[in-house]
């Protein structure tokens, strides 16, 4: 596996950073694609929403089932978003903005600044819209119910 | 990167494959966590989708941009989800049915038997639910609507 490029957010630090995208009060971001790639951008401006796969790469220790950010009870790192996880494959959906050459800019990013690309995926909604899915254990966390006001 | 386990599918060849999940007709598979990460699986029960990151380990040449399963124009393979890209990384939501131990049964695969697992997140519907994204150059293709009798 290769970095195909770098993710740049407003995130110095893992403090800083929102825990989900959907709670980054609409953080803008730019996706800077290595040149040799930017033909696969192709079309890739007539979706709303894609998925960035990127590399944790400055997660830490791995540990299988551990208290997240949402709540004190460890989960399994399988039933959770935890950035320090096997393999250390981050997924985040974002908004397309924008595309100029093998810059994407979006909108809602999670990640910490210098963030290595691994893929981008078009989010296409008969796919990979379940509303009604079971959100499992994350519906007991009063808190992380979407804020007022954000998207 | 390490594989955590395999995807068992009904799919012997690509030929055979559905082209994504939702067109799977409901085709069951079987993903065999290593026993070593089997602990990281606590409370995945409690979702109802997951995803399954893997590897296409069988794909072919990698062309930035090229004609898709969809449609016979070609398309940025950012703006597709064709098997045949940098990285080689798959992404598909299935619908948990049940686990036992490191094992877990899913119905609705569309990965060729036998294929590498990276990863597995829960599909959580606050985070990963646009069902109103714009389903940008695929909405062009009528062949793709959801066919009839299936979810």
């Amino acid at each position: 596996m290769q970095t195909i490029g770098t993710i740049y957010t407003p995130y110095r630090s893992k403090e800083d950073c929102p825990i989900q995208p959907r709670y980054a009060s609409g953080a803008s971001g730019r996706v800077e694609l290595l040149a040799q790639y930017a033909e696969g951008l192709k079309d890739i401006e007539t979706f709303s929403h894609i998925y960035l796969l990127y590399l944790f790469d400055r997660s830490g220790e791995i540990i299988l089932a551990r208290p997240t950010f949402l709540d004190e009870t460890p989960h399994g790192i399988y039933a959770s978003r935890h950035p320090c996880r096997p393999n250390s494959i981050g997924l985040s959906i974002v908004r397309l903005l924008s595309r100029e050459g093998a810059t994407l800019m979006v909108e809602g990013v999670d990640m910490l600044n210098e963030t290595p690309l691994l893929d981008i995926k078009p989010y296409i909604p008969q796919y990979d819209a379940f509303p009604d899915a079971n959100p499992g254990w994350t519906a007991q966390v009063p808190w992380r119910q979407k804020p007022e006001g954000r998207e």
